[in-house]
């Protein structure tokens, strides 16, 4: 039986990595967000499926959690000097996996296929899994309009005020054939961003329907933190939707979906709130700096779904 | 009036770039080959073009002839880590070309708007030209069947022995629109690969129009200087293909095309061969090492078509 992790980027990224310390290949599988992915001048990007692949393999940029360590930066100084598109930061490693990705991928291989084969030469042992193979692309309706996803978080730096988030051919995609519905012993969902980076795999319909006939629990670890987003514009986002900022706001948006949760100690007073929608809480420190924190983190997560099953 | 420049990477652009060297930009267009063309990992790729352009912008890499000067190549180190084909030699500052031309591509542009834009940013004040905007892929018969030029020239490293060359499209494919045939006075082909280089060109039927119905002259440069090819597979190709690997080989191979022929020194023995041909001599050193030989080699060609007009 297998633990699914429902992760994002950066920040879920980190308590994947904790969670490869604590779980054996054999007992989790990552299930990543494709709705950020994009084709960037003839390139096929999966931003969260290369952050967490990297996190998993070292090779990741500790100092921005995303790209490649020992990264340089000539093809993206010669982009410059081209006054060619240069908001999608694009390193001269990274750019490898993204030709080999766009390259198999034209030869007919399906995006779980390429992702396991990246994994295999990156010297990932865990199965990473993108949430579908299908081409499922996240827009953001803001004041502004819709945007891609990019547009909205790269290109415009989440400044745009959200209003709604649309998910696209969520009811038709398919879950990745790496991902074994029959095989679910328990889920976490990561504290990423719960609607650019969870709502995007829960709103497959096949995930949808595993998460709601289920013999297994979930748990969830907040993104938001002390009622600041650790990362991101998940705060920003909330507010701009009218709602709580806060790990509370989290716990309501999820809701049913949750049998337990994990916060912060700073946010032991919203417990009770929480508590109130049936959900247990389990206090934490949330913020992951130290690879120490990371795994502390993935412990409580594995340990608390011991104790919901 | 323009004088048309036809030629291909990297010995064609020697001779191209002593060409500026002696015309202004509105005396002269580079009409480049594109029957080397390819699509690699989502990138559209025009080498011969690339070769010129950075070539006439002095970024070349002199050693080679193609590709950046100061170039690095750590993309490159990480898709052979991959596995991945490594076999064309991308350049982490080649590839923002690559880049930069596929996003133009993808938008609609034409490879002639695309080639004038990457001239502009690159500083070059000629004009060049794509032969043609339509995507006119080089076959190359040989006794490993039918190959794709890359596949042949890179990967295959010109082993196979050929017999035969196609050029996909060549009856339906128009001429750039950036080559105005009412407007030319002279037509200078260079040292380039006849069959790999300048035969796509000339194939074109535009093309061929335009140099059979002519009040203009047409001169060559010998791309054999001593029985042997300055440099890639000429010499090879035409000894498979049962021709004389000679200059005289080579005027024989052009014939009706040409009013005049630039022949190295070391092959005055050849001259009354191809006089036979109703073709004029100029015999002038033909390997261009310094700049100085290429001003001096392109001085002889323009003088030439002087003489002849």
């Amino acid at each position: 039986m297998t633990i699914l992790a429902l992760t994002g980027g950066v920040g879920g990224a980190k308590l994947s990595l904790g969670l490869t310390h604590v779980l054996t290949p054999n007992e989790i599988t990552f299930v990543v967000n494709v709705g950020d992915d994009f084709e960037h001048m003839g390139l096929s990007i999966s931003p969260d499926i290369d952050t967490l692949t990297y996190t998993l393999a070292g090779v990741v940029n500790e100092a921005t959690g995303w790209g490649r360590a020992d990264e340089s930066w000539d093809c993206l100084t010669e982009l410059k000097s081209f006054e060619a598109d240069t908001w999608f930061q694009l390193g001269d490693r990274d750019l490898a996996l993204h030709l080999f990705r766009t390259a198999l991928l034209k030869r007919g291989k399906s995006l779980t296929e390429v992702t396991d084969i990246v994994c295999s030469r990156l010297g990932v042992k865990y199965k990473v899994a993108p949430a579908t193979d299908a081409s499922l692309r996240t827009r953001v309706v803001t004041d502004q309009g819709s945007l891609a996803f990019q547009d909205y978080f790269v290109r415009l730096k989440c400044e745009p005020k959200v209003s709604e988030l649309e998910y696209h051919q969520r009811t038709i995609a398919s879950l990745s054939p790496a991902i074994d519905p029959d095989d679910v012993s328990g889920v976490v969902i990561c504290p990423s961003n719960p609607f650019l980076s969870i709502d995007p795999i829960l709103e497959l319909d096949e995930m949808r329907s595993l998460l709601t006939n289920r013999d297994f629990p979930v748990v969830a670890v907040s993104p938001i933190v002390g009622d600041r987003a650790i990362k991101g514009p998940t705060a920003k986002m909330m507010r701009e939707m009218n709602m709580s900022a806060t790990c509370a706001g989290v716990a309501q948006h999820y809701h049913e979906l949750l049998d337990g949760y994990v916060i912060d100690d700073i946010d032991a007073h919203h417990a009770s709130e929480i508590e109130a929608l049936g959900i247990r809480i389990r206090n934490a420190p949330s913020i992951m700096r130290t690879i120490e924190d990371k795994v502390a983190l993935a412990k409580v997560c594995v340990d608390f779904l011991e104790e919901l099953r």
